[in-house]
């Protein structure tokens, strides 16, 4: 079951902003544009708390991609500050902003030094190698981030990328799952810019295959394929190695929309609890799930993960960017009747 | 395409024996029986040929299993001598009587110290306690390895397993592809012991929720969900970390079948390439694919082990073991009914 | 500072027992002798309560060796049952006893799937591939298991090892550390067998070359090189992610002894924490350290694994085992007087 | 033995930049000064064969540091540009010029969009979170990479640093070892800014404890203790999986001088081979070591990373930064002295 927006927001805490660069038309000018491009901000416990460290862990399924701060993460278990997503070429002067930002948000602070960021291709729409991101748009999506609804599809990180040959971005997704008496939410958020058109099933059916039409125009063939960064989010309190469960769970939701995960895909996972432990002097407290009780959640991750993807071509719509390259939407009607061709559309 | 036998034995050189050992009936008398287990062995470049070394990888996409020899894999980036697979509680009989075997076949053999045996767990329907795979068991599926078709279903390693609430065991299937100019095989052998009924998904078909009858019949709570073990062949040349590239993409094939990869499943994959280096004194020669050119495999690999799990199923037989457990063959005529109800009868 | 018995059991709960096996003398007979051999078990909290999971963590410095259980300490976080030591050709018929060990001790339990068995090759000195070990040594070991010194040298596991062309063995030694006003202790346990004579370094001192005889009388070259296992224990509360840290620390001791860890080198360290979290129902209690806490451990760590090593060279005495091959003892008055020569009889 | 110019630029075709900013002098006015940092860049195969791929490995020993593109280096096994090395907050600067100037000199390069940036942490010395670093620094850096002497000490990247509570910086060391009929170079060149004054060792002798005068004038706490970087270059022509253990071996060079990796240590390292592969279409022709052929380049890593890492104390001079904070050099005469005193002028 989903939760109430269907969204990483609903992990009670979690808050995302984002900043959506878009400018100019046509011929591509290097450091002119057109710009399509953005910066994706989500905070664990929201931007208030943003100095209290997340129980966290990262996952590399096909590693042609960054995140910075990885390495910090996997070795303290924790995320210290947001996970922070943009194009490829942005992520240096993103990386450097959140510390600034953070430097005098929280003086004195030791969090910010090691930020996470990563990162996916947009150069078939956005002119990448502009460095159109500027670091007051990093500020900008931090300082707006907020719980509620995400805007996906074209926003933030995600506004200049596609999935399967057609225009997604930004997507977000959850599940409500019980484990014991307590009720636990996940979500997801991802950003979506890797595979091919006859990839593409939505729930089980060779959507991809049966939509040959609507394929992208581009005017000069792609220097990279892509990737798609995944955020797992939980309030379920679990401890770092579970959490690098979790998301290495995040690949079985990729598999599910047909991914394959090609040579140049980036594809980077990270998964953090907002549940973090009780500071005590030297000591942390904890209460966690046993590894038993995991299993609705490594159900529910894949599920989510499914979603996410689905939804950020389901709302993403035509972009025309650098060169007049052009992105189709998934054609909403189209999908429903393939659905209905193959009997799905109430969904087991 | 699958290759000619639509088995890992369609990559050149793999040979494949198995010891099927079935005995008794009624109730557990732990020591005496009922046995329903066996070994099944796989040797990269046939038993011949079995001291030289192939270039291998390991992955752990869900640890709650064991496979002796993946540390030495990992970091050598070799396979020395076969794989083999057996019953949980059978793995150490079966890791030395490997290198017992490795002993007498090669003398003086630097190579057989550290055999790779993975395992799943049988003792719903196996008298596991009872330890009945002996030296010999091993040595009889080491010397029967040969080319050809594999046996299917409730054979070797999974005589006594089971998957999705039916009787699974070994399954195996191929695919051919093209890079460049050169065509190569990719071959996949699993030991399925997976995942419940309602994951169940064919052809992207919720098969599972569609024969919510024919559940296993169990008199005892199962002690452990079980796991599947993945084995992948090529003949492709290809480095070791390439490899390891090739052993992740196994599990977008299981997620394809609905698996979740619960807390209790040990699902650990191998993949080794039958193209060795060339000796030259203290130097090697490889010619190996660019990364670039991995995507064929990239793809291969998730539906050459989607295709060997259903195989794992469909070639089983209904089997009731200690305290006359059973867990039923799927149903063919039904499973081809439901693909009808959704329209999957050709898959695209 | 040491702890009152410079031993791992000084970490209180830690239990150690050892089976040596020691018989013939002369020519070496395929499975008959000579034996230089045995089995070392260490339980972390016990073996009345070798059913209580310890969290833990492993590292693989240089895997060229084999460590059952491995992939599912990762996984899990926790080490179920002892930690079980012996040579390379008798992990299996270990593993597979400490499986049936533990289903008599503690009947159903689901702990003994998945043993934890190290090794090292002491085929210079034993039949290794006579298979001497058998399952009633192991029971022996488990059942003798006690707090208290822990004989070292040629004892349990070590019996026919060697180290930097000395008779080495089992060697342990510990470290007692303050963080914030509690004290906590972490012990070493080593199976040491690793390393060339001009490697060794004693408290900075370049032992190995100044004593150049006493070289080993092997009468055929060795067909493995050999290995060192730690196992690291301590009561401090860690979590398994902070445990992995612990291990890898493990390496700068072996760094201090002068060994550097050769391609044919096994080197697989465990660490485990004896304050296991505290059972809620499907939650578990941790009060843990954190990270900036830790450093005290992680200076420990490399002290006790040093003195460890040297404390197996120490206790070893001259050892002649298969075709009268012998590894002296370090003689205790040239070690003195080296020392002196580069005053370090008082070591800073 | 080491190489003609005891430095990483022994290895054939390694070119060495760097571009130090000195500027200011008294109280931390952060944005303005003073200034005392850098950027170090390494290439490979020289800078006009910036766009070949040399093959690569990556290994954290303690995370608490970045190196970006270190997730693309283990999964594709190459280092594709330079790596470059700066302080921990301009790590994002760096790269994305790292970016810039590779599309500038080869345009339409797929080569650098995931660059190499180690960092350590400056902010003693340096006003850190002025953010001084330019990306006209790091095109300098590049642009003046040659062969030859490197200047070690105060320089590049480690223009702030400090390590044992002495001034230290930028450090090279190379060893050429002979493997079969062949010679071959390896050199380390590191960025060194970790451990506690009482830590040093020098050629196993307490130099650290045998000064306990000297000690850093710092007016404040530091925040963070600081990190080690260790760039390993060798021309034996190796695969990644080995290129990881070679990275992996440096960690016992830093057990030597005595570093014991506390928490807030980045000790992040990188090992490349001047042996690209030659191409031939989609595939690459190796010739490389045998896994057995390795234990030279094992022993010579810890040696050249122990010396470099006393080069970079040895070279530097006494340094004031902020605050007229200040970190005071070896001294060469006394560290003469305690080496005699402890008879270890004629090293073994």
């Amino acid at each position: 079951m989903p939760g109430k927006l269907n969204s990483i927001t609903d992990v009670p805490g979690v808050e995302v902003g984002q900043t959506t660069l878009v400018e100019g038309e046509g011929k591509l000018i290097v450091g002119v544009g057109p710009v399509r491009t953005g910066v994706t901000a989500i905070f664990p416990l929201g931007k208030e708390r943003a100095n209290t460290r997340a129980p966290a862990a990262v996952f590399s399924f096909n590693g042609n991609g960054e995140m910075t701060g990885a390495e910090w993460v996997e070795e303290s278990g924790f995320l210290e500050g947001p996970v922070v997503l943009t194009n490829t070429h942005s992520v240096g002067v993103v990386r450097d902003a959140v510390i600034e930002w953070g430097q005098k948000r929280f003086p004195g602070t030791e969090n910010y030094s090691l930020p996470v960021v990563g990162e996916t291709w947009d150069g078939e729409l956005n002119d990448i190698n502009g460095f159109h991101v500027k670091k007051e748009d990093v500020f900008s999506a931090l300082d707006q981030a907020a719980g509620g609804p995400v805007p996906e599809g074209s926003t933030g990180g995600g506004t200049g990328v596609r999935a399967f040959g057609f225009k997604a971005g930004t997507g977000t997704a959850s599940r409500v799952v019980t484990i014991g008496q307590q009720t636990y939410t996940l979500g997801v958020l991802v950003q979506a810019n890797f595979a091919r058109r006859d990839n593409l099933v939505v729930a089980g059916v060779p959507v991809g295959k049966e939509i040959s039409d609507l394929q992208p125009v581009i005017h000069k063939e792609s220097e990279k394929e892509g990737s798609i960064l995944i955020v797992v989010a939980t309030d379920a309190p679990l401890l770092p190695h579970q959490l690098k469960r979790i998301a290495k769970h995040a690949a079985l939701g990729v598999a599910r929309t047909g991914g394959v995960s090609t040579n140049s895909s980036g594809d980077l996972f990270i998964a953090f609890s907002t549940a973090a432990p009780a500071p005590a002097g030297i000591r942390e407290q904890w209460t966690t799930l046993t590894n038993d009780a995991l299993d609705p959640l490594f159900a529910a991750t894949p599920q989510a993960t499914e979603e996410a993807i689905i939804n950020s071509l389901v709302a993403a719509k035509t972009v025309s960017g650098i060169n007049n390259n052009t992105f189709y939407a998934l054609p909403h009607d189209r999908l429903r009747e393939i659905l209905g061709k193959y009997n799905r559309l109430q969904r087991n």
